[in-house]
């Protein structure tokens, strides 16, 4: 397990991180985190490493594409001073393209996408003892559905950009394919993009194996 | 046309029909019949055959099933004396199949639904002047998809019925089918069922088809 | 049809074209242009030519007049950068002469008005594709009614704004006598001013016969 | 005046009479009597004969027509043992005619509502002091509106019936006459049915003109 | 009567003349001018001097003493331009002396609302047509009450107010002290300082008379 | 102290005593207690006498004259099995004769509360270890002020009966009399009824004192 | 682990169990469960047995005690057929005792709380495949603690019933006893009583754990 | 008893104090002051000396921590110009450090509690008649409770600057000790923290008996 007693983990992203979390701040008793994955980490992390006291904050934002969270970036999770910072965004830079296509201006293309996360890891990779990228998802099995072609391209530039900034990633479409095999999407959740609690358990699953989970769970 | 001055059309069926009708009875100023596709087939009436007085009916329920229809037969549909009766049902039928497969008393297989549509049709058959059939319909391109696969098998249901009953027959699936082409599902509704303002005109357009509208639209 | 795809059309004017829209702007998913006629004339133009993207914009705001709508016609028409520009303004005009005779204030003349429209048709002519002018309209067939005649004089004004600048000109006031000839006033609307379904469809099919609309309905 | 110290005096009809009174009954402090006309009596009243005390009662309803007034007669008229009895009933049974020409079972033609209220009279005159009818109105000084006209066929019938059965009649439509020749009816209510404040206290002012009102204003 | 055809008419002071009205000025459409005496007194001179426009504005403000009116004259009674300007201003100034005897910051005595009073008529009297003072009042009619005592000082400073700057003067306690003498505190008002609609009506009429209202009632 | 350990205490009465209580019972922690004199008395018993555990119970409802407590005397006392009952009615049972002097039918006269409390008194006396009654009161030193005179009627009754039946009795009236010394009504309550906080610490210190309170303050 | 496929697993209790399900029954889609331990056992189950469908049902009741949960047994467990029966209960049968020490009635002494569980094996045991008891549990460290004493009585009497009928037993206490070594009670739940997420986990882990999860975690 | 008439005494800390007061500034009617020991004090001093009249201020805020209420000292206590001022703070300073042990940033440690209670002291003795302190509290008996302990450590820091400054201390502590000798912790209050009707009771009177209450209770 990579984090150490007292270290602070900020999670960042947009409404799959958000989940109802308080305002300006997610962080503090369990309510300020939202009911969504990062709820489930922080329970799982207090349930299992009860010897250390974590620092888990919250500043998704329901809506942001990668380029509301370059804007910030600064106040939402520099000027916080985590240990760790774990990015999950992309997911509506790819939904807008489909669900608002007239809406140009709030598309965010695969280059701009690109730019936005190098930007953001730029800006914090020499600040924090650890950056943790997470792929955006679509709850859709069929891979030659558009959107989720078009999903797909924005994970692998989430897993090219994690292997050149020798990051560590996690990657949710794995995860969620892995998981469609045995159920419909709507099971999971009716749009095939929030997570639901399965959803929000199989990101919070991913994660921590992903930074060394390493306790026996019965 | 088929409906004639002063004649009552009554429609029933799920949520899409509903729309937040009027309680108990969707009728009268326009807001008493929901924002839905009844609404649209009521002011596209009224503008294009205003010599004419149609009494348009909305008794719809949001969540209900073929069963749930069946049981409310009499007092929201026969008991309401209409000229014709117009039933969209089935999209519940499949949908809790899918998206709540462990609520196994909730499914209504083909079986079933075959029989209470049959039900329908013989306690209304022989008291309006027609009955009208509209097939369920699942807002998905990809027919390899197992709820759309579903679906298609309750639409051939549907006319199956409508053949050998010799109802008109409206193919919802066809319309949304042909509109797929151009669109991604989520520009019509994220979760591929409800119809939103588009579905609901492309559905009221469907409709007025089949039962004759004759005049030109500009 | 003289719009092109991808060009953006931007409705302004009072609440008939307000209608509940989203604040500040009036853009994306349907529920964001209210329910008025501008969401009926973007579904049509969405069902009818669904190989094109339109990006509809709605800027009306309940309760203005020409006066209000050129204080804001800045940052709520021009910054917006539309490729079309439609208005439909004056009902408020001339109504508060006579539901508020006593808010002198607030009267906008037929000579006010005419200079408020020249304003907005100078500001935007050469900024844009096209600029469509509404008529106001009163839904009240007796001609002898002064508010009906007051009406009229300023739906003159507009016609004869638009020929001289060349400008499309839909007279809904018109439409509405042609309907009129078939239903009471209090069938559309109590207050013989806003729209209700009929009147937006009535307003939405005179639009888009005025912008060259070319398929078949059915 | 025709009213003596501690006689009930129970008006009753539609929304005009309703105006927000308290449920089940209208009687008490002043909101109980809800805000329209009822309440300018009742004020007017206390201010100008002190001496006596009179208790107003209110038992109109909203929506009401002379078929649903004829229904709870017994609980909401007889059974409060009024000294007098005033009845202000039809515009619904009119305006439904206009408004919801579809709804054909909620009109009331102009039979059936000399019934209606030939059978008020007959249940109550022998039960009271004196019964009180007052003329519905419609706000429209063109008496060749066809709601007018037909307006004024019901007020004929309340006139006819008030001279056979030798009841005190107040024609509220003279009243709005006069008064429209000054001003505009969107000035006192948009949809020309409601009182509104200055013509609740047209109304408050026939009526008491009616019974006997004999003290001077200032 | 002293007002002619389309002079604007202020009324200002306390939560009596507020009533609710509309923010953040109180003109226009009946429900503007909340439902307290300027209520009353708009709808009498509608209904009795129908061939005039008057225009009635509210700017009372719940819980105002006298010093808080003279923060605001400038906004709220002088930017507005009036033709005459009512104040009826007081009541908090001395029921804070009674019913928060201990927030002594709050409390206005004798010689402070003399000082304020005397702001107001300094800094209004020449530029209005008209400016009328009407005395606070205390629904008690035994004058030796503590709180009835101190509030006839008040109502004496008035008078002598009007008198020596020659404006005129409505003694609403005089209007009052006459209903008590048939009526008991609690049947106009629990707090003997609120008007209610008998009330609104004393003040409303002592008002008309004292401007010179000239019309027979019936 | 007369209340020994376990036994229960109900109060009943009118808005005084309910204070806004819980329904149907008001029993429990301190909330379910209402904001009022109950309130102040258990929490003044669990303070100075800790070593007891007393069972407050409150049944007033808001609005009651004696002649609603007779008829809820059965499920709201009797069906409790309180050890002492305590009641203080009479308040509605005068206002409603000067604040609604035209609801005849809600006034109850000195005879008919004469006969409802002793009703009460015999219903209870003989199941009850202890019965105590409380005079209404009127926060009003005017004693010829026309409802504290007839007040004092029926708080003369009160303190008749107690005597006559051997009750203990408290004296409510004579504690504000003796605190109007020192304050002015409204300091206490706008309304001169309801008793505000420290009205209830008046009344909750008054029946301490006739139970036998016999602890130390300080 | 004892589930198999599509077998219904039921849940009830108090407010531990109910964290705010949806009514009548907590079934269906995720927030039908509530956000307590049943939640997550349901989404645990899900995403590692995803090869099974299991319906879980969540009938507890905030505020019950055994006395309650006896009383509803039949409608609420029985008639619902369930595979397997949980059942969590006796938090406000201990609770009551100390912070509602004075009402008596509601107290459930150690051998009525004996008595109802018994009677809710015996209504149950042969009727369903298995049925789990889970221990009572107090979020207090200290044993010396009166209500924590009084729960570990509770607590015996579950596990010697559950040994007495053969049944498995989760103890609840002994988890958190665990837990509390390492964090202070507040930080579950200020109330020492509600369970928070990680409690709800804490539980969720220990059931599993008794039914014989036997999946790798990561 | 060491207030005179006309003084005015601040009260100022956290939720405890606080209680639901008024904002900016909890002065004035009772509800102004919170629910909870401010306005038992409030009344207790209006009711035992009412000879005198004192102006008590709330200027609590929920949540507050020493820190905070340093933060806001210039504006909520002094520019009050009080007579006397009390603080009763710390409960946060402690609390945070068990129920969100891992928000850091929100621990107030001994030495900075005792840092801004010295910085209070200073900016506050010089410009008083008098300042009070009140230790924080916690509501269990058991000493050896961690929570306690710490609690124990911060009243110690009030008891030691209150000696060293001469200043009046009250120490609440002890009052709750000596009640928790005869009632479980969560009769009182669940969260063992704030202080409900009883533990408002409780401080009030320590307050009281500390600046002199000399008045016979009954």
């Amino acid at each position: 397990m990579i984090f150490k007693d007292k270290e602070a983990i900020l999670f960042t992203g947009d409404s799959i991180t958000d989940a109802g979390r308080k305002r300006p701040i997610g962080e503090g008793k369990a309510e300020a985190l939202g009911n969504g994955y990062v709820l489930q980490i922080d329970t799982l992390l207090n349930v299992y490493y009860p010897e250390n006291i974590y620092r888990v904050i919250n500043t998704g934002v329901s809506g942001n594409t990668s380029r509301d969270l370059v804007e910030r970036w600064q106040t939402d999770v520099l000027d916080l001073n985590p240990d760790y910072v774990v990015v999950c965004i992309g997911a509506n830079d790819v939904w807008r393209q489909f669900d608002n296509p007239h809406c140009f201006y709030g598309h965010i293309g695969p280059q701009e996408y690109r730019q936005n996360l190098e930007k953001m890891i730029e800006l914090t990779k020499d600040k924090v003892k650890g950056m943790i990228l997470m792929t955006p998802y679509y709850i859709e099995p069929n891979k030659q559905d558009l959107m989720r072609k078009r999903m797909d391209e924005y994970g692998e530039i989430v897993k090219e950009l994690a292997r050149r900034h020798n990051l560590l990633c996690v990657d949710l479409q794995e995860e969620f394919d892995q998981y469609l095999k045995y159920r419909y999407p709507a099971y999971i959740q009716w749009d095939r993009v929030h997570s639901g609690p399965i959803g929000s358990m199989l990101i919070a699953r991913a994660f921590l194996r992903a930074v060394g989970f390493d306790r026996k769970f019965i």
